[in-house]
């Protein structure tokens, strides 16, 4: 058996008037059957959307007329026919069938509903990942997490960034920390990385001037809230000769540019998911750290000190404040205090208890961290013993630092968080199609 | 101190003409000093190019030419003057300098020679991998890496593939086998997988049609070759109603389309390289297994029975054959015994000895493996456990098959083998910026 043979067209690409007499082939599953007696319905759904195969008693042969009858739902087929207008039928058209071959039939009954009738739990979606994708809901989900891939890569490409891959199996943790998953790597123990982060720096000193990847990381952090993962996937730059302010401004205009291209490219999807975007507005606000606490003590009964980090209501507070005051949902935080950044982080020359780093926030949570990283090898070696690390942990990336490090800054955004919150989806595991939680380790 | 005014230019970017008096900053490393007495030279290397800063003894501050003279090289620089046309220069211009701020001093001597005039081992240039940057050559690898897989993403987007992502972090292998790096997650044990195979497969379950992923994947191999990988780059598809030769006709093309790209996009680094590129003519030969076997026989002293797999030299001897046939590097080796592909290959339906398995191949290596696969669960439950598997094992992969999975096929192929046989590199740890192997893990 050929397979070429199962399908000549998409659903959504025939035009009755275009085909006149000829036969196509659809192939896709059958979504549903509806036996009126005289007449029967076959709904066929394919990627791109459905086609109406219309069975009349009188004049189909019975021998078909059962076999679409019987049918079982969400059963492979490959129906060939001719095509006739139709303007109460999906895309317009009814496909009148010759032959349907049953390419694998479904058990029933299925693990799941798939009409959408039903709205069934995350954890039962998530175990039968492959019935959920065939609601429209979880498909468009995943066509717009595509563009906004290409986006990212578009626009970085486009700005002079060359794409690299760092090693997912590393030695070291990349910021100290427990939050590591350990391997077994032959005899000796290693760990999966955390970030590029380290890796990335090193470019810069070979070089590479502004580079770009975009790969899972490993976090081993004991959370089990909506919008944490233990395997994410990281969109992260590094770029010489620039500061924060810099790729702050290669940030926001990166995230603008998603947003536009995903309104251009994929706005079925979004009307799937009734969601009508709109792209933020560049600059994004910089709110600085100071601000930032005193906007949580004036609106607040919590009442932060100058040092302490801010935790999910603080953010909340500001983003709230942030959007009645510009209405925008995106902004950055800026002069964070060194000590509650991590130890690449470029203090300020003329006053270094504030740091070059900053956050990129959303109304609902944070996005992105970045900074202008430390390129002054001593200084580096400081700021790694002061938070209690050892730099002889560190030797295969401060030697890196003392052979010609340019001044360089960049960023990491996660992919999930920018996709959710675009879509104002509520649970990150809802935009990952095989999530992996402190729980859940399969599919 | 703002970074913005460390560099208005690429030294690429300068056009004496068009500046006339504008002043330029360039910024980058010291390449080379070069002290006449009356006059110093200094090189400056950025990313893209090289730019010659001119001091002449009578003309120059006393204070700057000492400045200049005594640059340490490599070190990091910024550099502000007027640019005058010089045919002899680089680029066709000289800068005649105002200001040279030394941004980050390198200590000396380097860890490795960046002249390329003496020509480092693989581990040294590895260990400093950084400094294996700044030589033309290593970086001419990693812009065309870029290339190549922005040429892989466009090709497969533009043929109706969107892109997916699988977890890394697994409870199965993909393939049973031994070579799987353990994990500890939380308080289980868990796995890296091997290859995105079954994840991609539940996808054609979903309805997603036409799938990619380029991502990391990690054998536990003790492998001490130069063309294997701990941990590498895998380019994986999978299409939904197509059989082995629809994606086999994919597969090729975009090879074909890769190297277009290359030379259209990445001419100046092939160059740097010496290397001459030729558009692999399509389609690629199709060479039977029975084929390959008599070409064995009949060209070696090796003794292959039917059933045997090939071999590195077997490999070599099929490569030359075809090459002094065709007069090109590329073929597919189709129809392979059942037993000795993957559980998931299909089996023809009229010969079920042989399968629908494919490899594509280049004269000196293996680059993709492919199949269709079964579809009928069945079928596939029958043929893990004739691999000795145990089903029970993959039951979250063959619940996918059993609620209406299409006909499909796919494959995967390796991006450091597709970079390193275009370039005609000897080692595969030359086309990763860091390698990973049995005895590398750092840096």
């Amino acid at each position: 058996m050929s397979l070429a043979n199962l399908r000549t067209h998409y659903t959504s690409q025939i035009n009755p008037e275009e085909l006149g007499d000829q036969k196509v082939t659809v192939a896709g599953w059958v979504h549903e059957v509806r036996d009126l007696g005289g007449i029967c319905f076959v709904v066929l759904r394919d990627r791109e959307g459905r086609a109406q195969i219309t069975l009349v008693k009188k004049k189909t042969d019975p021998e078909l007329l059962e076999q679409a009858r019987k049918l079982v739902r969400e059963s492979v087929v490959s129906i060939t026919g001719s095509v006739k207008p139709e303007g109460k039928a999906p895309n317009g058209y009814e496909l009148i069938p010759d032959e349907i071959t049953v390419l694998n039939e479904a058990d029933s009954p299925l693990p799941m509903d798939t009409t959408g009738k039903v709205e069934a739990e995350l954890d039962t979606r998530l175990d039968s990942r492959f019935i959920d994708l065939r609601r429209e809901r979880t498909t468009s989900i995943f066509r717009i997490r595509h563009e906004v891939l290409k986006a990212v890569r578009g626009y970085l490409t486009d700005n002079g960034f060359i794409e690299t891959s760092s090693p997912k199996v590393v030695a070291t943790a990349t910021e100290g920390g427990t939050s590591l998953f350990p391997i077994t790597y032959f005899d000796r123990e290693a760990f999966l990385n955390q970030s590029p982060q380290l890796f990335k720096q090193i470019l810069m000193s070979g070089g590479l001037d502004r580079v770009f990847e975009i790969g899972p990381i490993f976090r081993a952090e004991e959370h089990d809230t909506r919008r944490h993962l233990n395997e994410a996937t990281s969109i992260d730059i590094e770029a010489s000769f620039c500061d924060h302010f810099d790729v702050m401004e290669v940030l926001e205009n990166m995230v603008a540019y998603i947003y536009e291209q995903v309104i251009e490219n994929a706005s079925d999807s979004l009307a799937v998911l009734g969601v009508e975007l709109k792209v933020p507005a560049v600059p994004f606000k910089r709110v600085t750290y100071d601000e930032a606490i005193e906007i949580v003590n004036a609106n607040t009964d919590e009442m932060l000190n100058w040092g302490d980090d801010l935790g999910t209501a603080a953010e909340h507070t500001i983003g709230e404040h942030v959007f009645k005051e510009t209405g925008e949902s995106h902004y950055f935080i800026i002069d964070w205090p060194t000590e509650i950044k991590p130890f690449y982080a470029m203090p300020y020359e003329d006053n270094p208890i504030l740091s070059k780093g900053f956050d990129m926030m959303h109304r609902t949570m944070e996005l992105s961290s970045g900074a202008q990283r430390i390129h002054i090898p001593e200084l580096l070696v400081e700021r790694i013993e002061s938070q209690g690390l050892d730099p002889e942990g560190f030797e295969f990336y401060l030697k890196a630092f003392r052979y010609g490090m340019p001044p360089h800054s960049g960023w990491g955004i996660g992919c999930e968080r920018l996709v959710m919150t675009m879509l104002g989806v509520d649970n990150i595991r809802d935009v990952v199609l095989f999530p992996r939680d402190r729980r859940r380790l399969s599919p």
